[in-house]
């Protein structure tokens, strides 16, 4: 019997959530559902989809991942049901599946849309209870993927300017991700850095025009207050302070320009 | 074995929740529990009525929904154990059944007052730990409704004010809860409107005196950042705002009239 | 098979707990786990101290509590099992357990060092994901605690500024934390106010220099609005406010002294 987990924009102070795993409990009593988190921003696709790339590596094999982080919700806008290295992804098709897919490339896609597998009555404001919950729970059962509808090869992805620009100075990213900790969580990964990230002290790590310091293994290697850059649990370039908030120390953190260059590289 | 859900205003900071969940395991160590909500604002009778309300429909008969949102608690308050539609409802006596009680008129109510089933030491704190968690699991291991004392035919409910007012150019309602859309959850129901449900664009919607235009199917049917209102999953009008928020459009929620009438009906 | 209950200052917001939970998923697919809170405040030891003091009494022996508050990660901090009353404790080296272990002396601490039960590759920032869930989920799986590293006598503790003062006058102590509803814990339990727990109207309480009147039984036995003194159901004396919050009357809580103090005895 295989696992579900939910990430939605939801949050935790209605009802929602647990009307869908009502549902799933309806339709598959014994079938176990982790909560990964309702505190994506509404309508955050773009947070949705670095959570789930963090998320996919540390699953079972046959884990059903249902993402409902879904602005355009009773729009035409369709459902799909990706495979990815032996896990699946429910989810609406607007660019949420991005950076999974860039990780771990899709198997298999199929559109959702046999209404057969929905709930009898569908709304037109939660798609999270009406056909997410209960084909979740069908495919965690056991049900085919493609028992929920055709096989389809376009797919909404997030704008290129989310990829990080290799330059011949080393390589420039943005900040994809605020965590609880005020860490600035870049999408610039560990294998972006190529031979810098064994000689983290030739690295020097910059946000805007701002010199960072080299590449560091933890929070506590510079004290208590003070920025550094390091590679993030999940392999994510990381600007944090060490027992503080890195997000508190700068503005728009949409337009903050993050490059790693090599020592003797460009400013 | 039947499923137990909590809805409570104690947050997720402290051990509250976790230590009903440790009492529930220790009784009932397969009984599922699934949290509905902990973030009832403290005291908020009105918001967890609602939240039971939209929750009911979509669990498996036989589950045991748990409310602890008791500002009474230490006070001759009784609590009460109501079966409503085939589910088990166990809340303090203070109104929170109302709304439950208004779709799904209760079919047996009984005092929970026999002390065998509850913790040794009862404090006058927490009756959530030392008397809903024992209760609600022994409920769920099967025993009977009657075993936890008499039979009764009054309990407390929330004041008429809370419902809707049908006059001849429509209805008139209030809102009851903002959710983390920022939307306004009223108590209008799509019942309550009659006739007009099926011709939205007949329906012009106010709030105080300024016109929302006429229902909506879907969020999406207006541009970004504009007002509409539509009948939510749960059924109740909700007035928001495309991808924004309508609670930061006004100012005192309390006390804002919300009406669908009729168009050529009154202003 | 035993349940896994996770205190951690992740927040809720990130996939971290998430990861967690399905590392621990792979290892022990049938362990159940509860979350008792994400929320501690970051790098929060005193917190969280007292978080997993309230939450012990209440859970099956065999469960085994895990405390990700973990400041220390990457550096050469231990990790420690300690076993108390029955329970396990998987922790940093960092204080966390010193209020257990005030309650419930440890009764065999280990250190967590064998690499065998680690995931393969451990990371210098998440060492949750990367030990504590694999360490965890063998052990609630019935491993010994013994198989992950050498006996250990040595273990940080918090300060003694944290325990209670006992004078001629009464008690002296200091809070500790603050709930969700504003109240204010204190470090001073039940069984230190010896014989005045049972004459609760021979108690003053003060809170700096100002009086908030004798032990209550109840937050109900003072008027909507005022302060009062009782112990909370976790035995510990609370400073809160009927349908209030305490919190908000007072500035620095870390400096305020909490004083219990016979009838006749010292201002």
């Amino acid at each position: 019997m295989n696992l579900i987990t939910l990430t939605t924009d939801f949050g935790t102070a209605d009802a929602y959530v647990a009307i869908m795993k009502g549902v799933i409990a309806g339709v598959a009593p014994k079938v176990r559902v982790i909560d990964v988190t309702h505190e994506v921003p509404p309508y955050g696709i773009r947070d949705a989809a670095h959570v789930l790339r963090c998320l996919r590596p540390w699953y079972p094999a046959g884990t059903v991942h249902v993402c409902v982080v879904d602005p355009g919700v009773g729009t035409d806008r369709r459902i799909l049901l990706a495979r990815c290295a032996g896990s699946f992804f429910l989810v609406p098709d607007n660019g949420v599946i991005t950076f999974v897919h860039r990780d771990a490339p899709i198997e298999a896609l199929h559109v959702v849309e046999n209404r057969q597998h929905f709930l009898p009555a569908v709304s037109s404001t939660f798609h999270g209870r009406d056909i997410f919950a209960p084909v979740a729970a069908r495919l965690a059962s056991g049900a085919k993927p493609e028992s929920f509808g055709r096989a389809t090869d376009r797919l909404e992805l997030l704008p290129e300017e989310w990829n990080v620009v290799l330059t011949r100075e080393g390589v420039a990213g943005r900040v994809i991700r605020v965590d609880r900790f005020g860490s600035l969580i870049t999408n610039i990964h560990a294998k972006d850095l190529g031979p810098l990230l064994h000689r983290p002290q030739q690295a020097k790590v910059r946000v805007n025009d701002a010199s960072i310091g080299p590449l560091r293994a933890t929070y506590a290697d510079v004290p208590p207050g003070e920025m550094l850059a390091l590679i993030g649990s999940s392999g994510f370039l990381e600007i944090a302070v060490n027992r503080g908030s890195a997000a508190a120390c700068f503005g728009d953190l949409e337009t903050l320009r993050i490059r790693v260059l090599r020592v003797g590289g460009g400013a």
